[in-house]
């Protein structure tokens, strides 16, 4: 089964993180790969790379990135991604599988869409969890589940920044 | 801050639990109340409680309520859990507290909508957030932040598409 988180509100990326407590409270093995960040300062990341059953890999780098003019490690890590979340997936190592913030680096073409569409062809019996805003209307199609978490109030439209430990 | 995550999605419980994660990560204290709840095999209820700085509390049973007719159990635990609430909320000993399902508890009437509301007049430096379908208007218009989980497509429910007017 494939599930997809999109959509401008907050939880997308959390409700992935929820999905792997859940797994791994029932012994299951998880995998998270995470598009475009590198940074294991996330409180998020921190707590799971202490626990068994769960191997982590980012691929992105600690700066933002401008979405009209990537830089060219942005584009070498997005390929590093896909490549490693294909090997991922054919692995059969996994019950659940988490590909991070992809839609995103699919949007900011930092992969072309077939990519993406190549990973949900892939045959696997884990479930397969896709975050980011902005999922293509092919990634939908092929979803099995797809949420979108709609923003519908925001304190940042009121000028609060994010801060540690809810945002981040 | 009180957060609000509603919708007919999936995500809402999870999305809370994955906060939970990023906070306990960045050393931060957690309570979790949950209503309509009591039963620790849940996977993710199973490896919480087996970490530091959190406390979990469950009220209800662990037979399915009938919304149209629920049983006295069912309003006595809904009671003790909004009392348990009411204490968390006014300890100052928790950074974030998850009130889980309080939504729906309100709109099956197990608890009057007046109490939650109550509840979110409680001064309190730690991050709220109550999760469940059916978030009342009232309760949206004094949250901080609302996001609502939209279920786009469902393998409960094949064949639905994508909705026009739906930005993805």
């Amino acid at each position: 089964m494939i599930h997809i988180y999109t959509g401008n509100g907050k939880g997308k990326t959390t409700a992935a993180l929820g999905l792997i407590i859940r797994s791994l409270g029932n012994n299951k093995k998880v995998c998270l790969i995470q598009f475009m960040k590198k940074n294991f300062v996330y409180g998020e990341i921190k707590f799971l790379e202490k626990q068994q059953n769960i191997d982590i890999y980012q691929f992105g780098t600690d700066q933002l990135i401008d979405p009209n003019n990537p830089d060219e490690i942005d584009f070498k890590e997005a390929k590093l991604g896909y490549k490693k979340a294909k090997e991922v997936l054919n692995s059969k190592k996994y019950d659940l599988i988490i590909i991070d913030e992809i839609n995103v680096a699919i949007k900011w073409k930092l992969l072309p869409l077939e990519k993406q569409l190549e990973l949900m062809e892939i045959k696997t019996s884990a479930e397969v969890v896709m975050t980011g805003r902005y999922a293509e209307p092919e990634v939908i199609k092929r979803a099995d589940l797809v949420t979108e978490m709609l923003e519908i109030k925001h304190y940042f439209t009121t000028g609060i920044q994010a801060r540690k430990g809810v945002e981040f």
